[in-house]
């Protein structure tokens, strides 16, 4: 087997769910290099008390084991590619990953998307609320977030049909018919393993005991539909039509070099909040937004003004629990220049400047036909890169 | 086997899930005046051929099962219960209900709240946003709903402890503790069965084919909390600590004489919302609010601007699909007079006005300790009542 650097090399290690023509049960994979460890058999074979945790169509009952489980299949995994006889009786359970289908990786049970980073926040204020102070005065005090809808997050590679809605014209007239608006947010994804009870907030060094890993997500967005509707409740139909997340879930324990200090707190925080003596989860992911093949975004998380170990204190600072599977996001990732933004909103400042692509095609929002494709990396020890893999979706026209 | 009219009466038959200390598996129960049926083994002894749709620990299965099957069990039900040699074959899966435990009677997917009484968005508008109009532009045109926590939707009965968080004080410091503005929503909850695939809205008439039913709703609310956090991404941490929801799901079937016109619309409806061609479906449920014992309020949900059958085609208008289990709420149900007002917030107008309490104590919020009971009834046909149960919930101090 290959030791070579590449982003699915041993030091990633990602978890997801895939399917073969010949074998079209839903199973648990690693994925390594250009090839997926079938988990469950191999588990099976070389340490049989740790198979349990591994088997079923989805990651569901590996994110359920806990900490501990994580770490113990991780080493083993990291222990067998290691050591070239172990590695050679694993054979029979890899598949070349072209061969695969790969499906939604685990079930989502509650889904939040946070608005952490500061530029993005600025950027949307300043288009949403014009004459407003872009960032809302809460907005360093705690990370804001919402509830999004699980039952429509969907798997990479699930096409995006076109939402239909209510929308506002510039001349009031308000009409039904397709988003004219529809939009991409890049972002990364928490993907919650241990539950906590009712009524008992996680700290932030819970972060660590509850979070199983990160995935990428894009949260379409149709903002005209979102601008309309979303005083005072709040974006409902302008985001919930679909959010897709790509297919590998990266463990935190592969991320260790990708953490940085968070930007400069300008507000002080409450206790529940400061992280100042924590060892930061700040996150130096570099994403890339691609449309129709064309880069149009580089976007990085390590100046997002949240971490997502902030964000889980928060969710939780109420007392609400967490279940096996909760899913919460980051919001757009968008950096201080222009080629940083992680929204199309924001690439054509609400499409008054359109992109031109190298294809000679301009774009403001999403055609019909387009493909999204977000991709991203991390920096690993050594100059190694861990990759995230990419989500990806093509709109479909409106029905 | 009693027919005497009561709220749980043979034109009610709501369903549930119980437990006994003698036998301590959850399962599906129908009331029946102060009586459960257990009804998988009545279904098994009289109807085989159904006995899968209501076994299993939760009405999950029944609601998958869909309508056909909704009237064939009902019809049952019903035969059953006016045959008196039928009815005395029954008798050994009667339990007491006194004796009886109820659970969280399905597996709530997605939690939606709308947001559809005119009277309560009219009274929290003028409160949350003085000076301005307390109806938002788009609040005539669609029903403004958002995703709330599903994972803290709890069982009737379920202990709530009160919440911490950010609140920004009258001084204009933001601390962080309990919430001194715990408050109330007496609501009316949606409970879908149906699942519907992504991209396909559902129509005003589809709401017979996908909702099996109703129940109540206690939305507790951190006023304070909600304040601070809720510009501009709408309610989060001031809603997540927990939604009580009552044991019983009333079907649709027992509704029929509950129906009425919704009040005259004043602005002209978008056609996947317009009903004035529809059979309506505008609801007359009498709320009853007691706090420890005496009735605070009694709102009735018949002046509700939003129907039931509306909200769902708006939730779905953008082709977001539905799962069995989804729940949807109309949010608060507030009528033109003071004694209807179905929140603490509304009956003390933002914690000016005291409610004297008969025994002398007054509330503005909620104090620990405190018990709220939410009650309802509909009418049936000729005079009968078709009860909605109740839904309970106790205040515990902050942790």
């Amino acid at each position: 087997m290959s030791t070579v650097s590449t982003p699915f090399g041993v030091a990633t290690l990602p978890y997801g769910v895939f399917s073969t023509a010949s074998d079209q049960r839903a199973r648990v994979g690693v994925a390594i290099d250009d090839l997926i460890l079938d988990l469950a058999p191999a588990v099976q074979l070389l340490a049989p008390a740790l198979a349990p945790a591994v088997a079923g169509p989805s990651l569901d009952t590996l994110l359920a084991a806990g900490p501990q489980t994580w770490s113990q299949v991780r080493a083993l995994l990291t222990g067998w590619l290691a050591d070239g006889t172990v590695s050679e009786r694993l054979g029979p359970h890899l598949v070349p990953a072209r061969d695969a289908v790969l499906h939604l990786p685990f079930t989502v049970a509650d889904y939040v998307d946070f608005y952490a980073s500061e530029q993005h926040a600025t950027n949307l204020g300043k288009m949403f609320r014009p004459g407003q102070d872009p960032l809302t005065p809460n907005w360093k005090h705690l990370p804001i977030g919402y509830h999004g809808r699980a039952g429509t997050v969907v798997a990479s590679g699930t096409d995006i049909v076109r939402p239909c809605g209510q929308r506002r014209g510039t001349d009031g007239d308000i009409t039904f018919g397709p988003s004219q608006r529809l939009d991409i947010e890049a972002e990364l994804g928490f993907v919650v393993g241990t539950p906590s009870p009712l009524g008992r907030p996680v700290d932030l060094a819970g972060f660590e005991r509850h979070v199983f890993g990160v995935c990428l997500v894009n949260d379409w967005s149709a903002r005209d539909i979102q601008a309309w509707e979303y005083v005072p409740l709040g974006p409902f139909l302008g985001k919930s039509f679909a959010t897709s997340i790509s297919p590998w879930v990266v463990p935190l324990a592969a991320l260790g070099s990708a953490r940085v200090p968070p930007p400069a707190r300008t507000v002080p925080l409450l206790p529940y909040l400061d992280d100042s003596q924590a060892p930061p989860w700040g996150l130096d992911v570099r994403l890339e937004v691609r449309l129709n093949g064309h880069v149009v975004s580089r976007p990085r998380s390590d100046g997002m003004y949240w971490t997502g170990a902030q964000m889980l204190a928060h969710l939780t600072a109420n007392g609400a629990s967490l279940r096996t599977g909760d899913l919460y996001a980051s919001g757009t990732i968008s950096g201080e220049r222009p080629g940083e933004r992680g929204s199309l909103i924001e690439l054509s400042w609400g499409g008054t400047e359109p992109l031109r692509l190298p294809d000679g095609t301009t774009r403001t929002f999403l055609d019909d036909g387009d493909e999204i494709v977000i991709s991203a990396s991390a920096p690993g020890a050594d100059g190694v890169v861990i990759g995230l893999g990419e989500v990806r979706g093509r709109i479909r026209p409106a029905i």
